[in-house]
């Protein structure tokens, strides 16, 4: 049988140039479509295309086309994946969705309507089913959460679920990549760090409770814990550091807590080719986690960058202390993303 | 009339050069006194400290022969700081007191010692009065905060006195300095973050209360209010930008909080020439305080890099949050330890 | 009796800061007039210009209003520094000197042109009479070299006038500032080496012949010494290094050369501001020059930053090769402009 | 058939790491023992090895015991590799060679021997038979050049041998990993450029013309071409950045050149698993090569790393200036050593 075909809108971006990595040896998606801004239109990928990954170009994909987007020409691909930036992911994906499309979207704008899961797979994968209240249109958008959330969501998911929250208190050390290319100047942030992200810090507060809420009759009941974030750019490429202080309901051994984070897994089932089997890494050496060394963790080549690595635990009373690593632009953002659509896939709903 | 001769042990180590280049033109006291290791006695400063400060090497100091310590030779000079490590710290200091020297200490060991003033002059100057528990021998140890609490204490001062604070947590980005000198390796910190600094957040989370505890009867009573603190090093050659969330016992309007940040000042009158007249600076640029900018806040010549710089404030009930700048080898540590010292003076304690 | 007003073209640029930073307080100048792009026109220095500098933006001129070029404003003021980018700069500083106006340019349009001198005040002032050709006009456009360019002209000029040169290879290490704001995304050079430039090599390898040329008759003779350079951006905030390999046409002693080095100037007399006593200072330390210690080399307040560093000499045969340190921005680009109107002004031309 | 056990001295190191991590999966060798300095004797290798690769440490590796080194027990192994320090290396190697071991060197200590090759298995593999002039011992050693060399002189050998060489100027921006570990401060190296390097310019002088002399009567007679070197130390973490002016003997055409470093290679038909089909590759964008894209260049799994990248070209009269890439601790130091095993073992030497 063969693969699905699927598109990618901003496809020239730093996000969108991570979606094709990851979907350019994907088992089960392939990339038949790359949609840029009209001006890049007829050229090839590789001609117009930034590209700011460590690894090469993938080499077919380099050589297709770009196309504007055409919503007849779209028609035929059922899968579409966003990596559009919010202002223009509104109607686009509010368009292609009345069309009929199923779009996986990274942008933000549609993440708190209420009838849009906001989804990851491997942490609140019952939250799919939100995309049955879609009911104004053929189609149905899926998002994933702010990079940030990626990590931070994947760690509270568990302990909302044995302890309960009561609080969080997030302060991060985010990546260059996250703020897209040409993106942070090198004069701001050369041996500086930048204590102010737009909008980060608010998404951060308010996204985590609707991950971690409760779906009952089609409609997503938040979580009514209280998170304050603080959020910085530092000059690092890719990978965002976080350190957490959760006040927890219940308390709890550290060792337990650790144990059960170590054993997450809501879908070890299901064989989902980007789902790692551990989708939390826990770190015992004194000085980790580290960008430089937990970045890709992952148990398999395709959910390479979809763990997250959380050390230096410490207890203070109910409050549990952790620093934590998340792959900002994978786990972060377009691994998540696919993963989401693999998700659909073994529901049924693509 | 003539300065104060003063002595200075550990000269040639990161926070010794920065006593250097402080007291090289101090207004009230003239260094007279190079101490370090025996293997370098003998030698001229210039040729055997690595100086790492951007300025150059004081031309005077530079060419002044370095001593190794000599109990019999210092008892000409009454006013010792020690920039020493704390475990040669501990025994040395205690020797120097008890041959009648005053020592103002940078090093850790004898903090907490409960008849040891743990001093920031233009904080909890009246701390100083410890100083007459120390009977055991004829001189005193005055000692200065841990770096990151300097910073740190300063802010939490006018809010613990005006609001009461129920519990402080802290994350933090540390620049190299504060490691020294080989210090961190390039291999470790070059794109990366470090989410471990060997001792600090234990320093973190206990200094704090004793600088604003109570002391009475000859005792200090420290504040009861818990801090947790996560402690990172990131790429910055200096100045630590901290991220701090403080629950208030007090609720109050934020305008009024950093009105009464702004106005903090406890001792308007003495003129103690290392004193900014601000210690508190309030930045109301939504992406302030950077260390690239605000590292060197002060309001004169000998105070400058003395003033703590605060932004970013977000209030959530009682909970206050906001990021603050501290110089960590200036106000946090060499510029402080002088502060004290001419606190003493001017108290008629040298 | 009061000083010169001067109107600063570009004002918010990069290098227009730095013509900011050291107008604000210079003994002859008074900066009365700041010019930028239309749509800034009569907002606040301070409020629109993305100040990068480490110091405070000057208060008083913060606070002045920003214009946009009216030629029949700027009609009252005779001298004018141009901080303009290039393909802006022809047309304006032209008209400019039509109008009368005497202008000392930074922008790089002009500096190739037959009747411009392309000067440094303190290597080959004598080109400063070259503005008596520019007959076309009743005002005169001066410019000054690259940034690059002003640093190893200046160490050329000695070593082309005692031992003549035939050829120079050039390797530079170029800071970020030299980009402009935002310029160099942060993505492209954090832990990396950009080995291109545009249009810099092409700047470096004409520029020094026109500055070491003879003036005679009223035209320029360049001299005639190949110059291949290499240039590549790092990840430094100010102060270009240059490797240079220079095949001296008569052989000498290493010593001799260093002497000669030493020994430059050839404005003993005039006292100009921002002119250092030695434009060349020699470091014998094994490991510099480094931009790190070596940026801001000057001997007085006005000629901070306006000395070139060099270390590292290595003869082979003719070869002689050493490292060199220049400010990019003062005496590379800003400072290096202002010292060229202090000479016209010591000349009697303006 | 089984593959041929092999031993690592100094296997804790930089160098050493990088030796393991190729090691690991290698088809023709078997890592069996790991020599380190006597105190880590009998400790696991992940317990005592700062590892400082990106990619975890080869699971099975880091479980075997460290042993120091005993000349009886390493006897049964024949094949050594050799990450020693230099002055540990001299009498070390020496010793193993009288007891018929087959060393393969990366310590600088020896590479200048009149009876020891300096080779590069795919630029100068003849000079492999220079180890039947040790007939001193039953064994032999052979060395790989500086990590400056090799990339330097895979790009020299065409040209010396199509075009001739008169003179070579190469200016460096070298890696923190050339330094090893702990290395150099992060004090020294952040936001700076360190323009020494210890030792580093005498062998990128010297040792160029040893690998591309001739070997004839059992001696090698030098290229006779001088050799400027310039080197650099800047904050990039892996990859030497290399800016090179070839002073060729016979000019050529610009595209005639690039054709025939494409076309370069020695050993065409050996298939040695760590020689790259291409040794040199060419890349034609404006702004190639970059550490941060071409460090990993090869064309298999086993000579990821191999290749030198170059571009940059320019030609003035006989005069070629290009930069090139080359991976400093794989094909400049670890992975040239076992290529020239590969070699040897090839040739039956092993």
């Amino acid at each position: 049988m063969g693969k699905i075909p699927v598109a990618l809108l901003g496809a020239t971006g730093a996000v969108g140039q991570r979606f094709v990595s990851l979907l350019a040896d994907h088992p089960q998606f392939s990339l038949e479509l790359l949609v840029a801004s009209a001006h890049s239109s007829g050229e090839r990928y590789k001609d117009i295309t930034p590209w700011k990954l460590e690894e090469e170009i993938p080499g077919d994909i380099g050589n297709m086309n770009v196309d504007a987007l055409d919503f007849e020409k779209i028609d035929d691909i059922k899968v579409i994946f966003s990596a559009l930036p919010s202002e223009i992911a509104k109607d686009v994906e509010s368009n292609l969705a009345s069309l009929g499309s199923y779009i996986f979207s990274n942008a933000s704008i549609h993440r708190m309507d209420p009838d849009v899961p906001l989804l990851m797979a491997d942490v609140n994968p019952e939250h799919l089913d939100l995309v049955n209240q879609q009911t104004k249109w053929p189609g149905y958008i899926v998002t994933n959460p702010n990079c940030t959330v990626c990590g931070l969501a994947t760690v509270l998911a568990p302990l909302s679920k044995h302890f309960g929250i009561s609080s969080v208190i997030v302060t991060t050390y985010q990546a260059l990549s996250g703020a897209g290319y040409p993106g942070v100047p090198s004069l701001d942030i050369t041996g500086n760090v930048l204590p102010f992200i737009e909008g980060e810090e608010e998404k951060v507060e308010t996204e985590c409770q609707k991950i971690l809420g409760r779906l009952h009759g089609g409609r997503i009941t938040p979580s009514n814990f209280e998170v304050i974030a603080s959020c910085a750019r530092v000059p690092v490429r890719d990978g965002h550091t976080e350190s957490v202080v959760v006040d927890l309901f219940h308390n709890a051994d550290l060792e337990d807590i650790k144990a059960i984070l170590a054993d997450f897994c809501v879908t070890p089932d299901l064989n989902l080719p980007s789902a790692p089997k551990n989708p939390i890494v826990i770190s015992s050496k004194k000085d980790r986690p580290q960008v430089r060394y937990d970045l890709n963790a992952g148990d398999s080549p395709h959910s390479r960058g979809m763990s997250v690595t959380v050390g230096r635990f410490k207890k203070r009373g109910k409050k549990l202390r952790f620093f934590l690593i998340v792959h900002n632009t994978i786990r972060g953002a377009a691994g998540s993303s696919i993963l989401n659509a693999e998700l659909a896939l073994a529901r049924g709903l693509i």
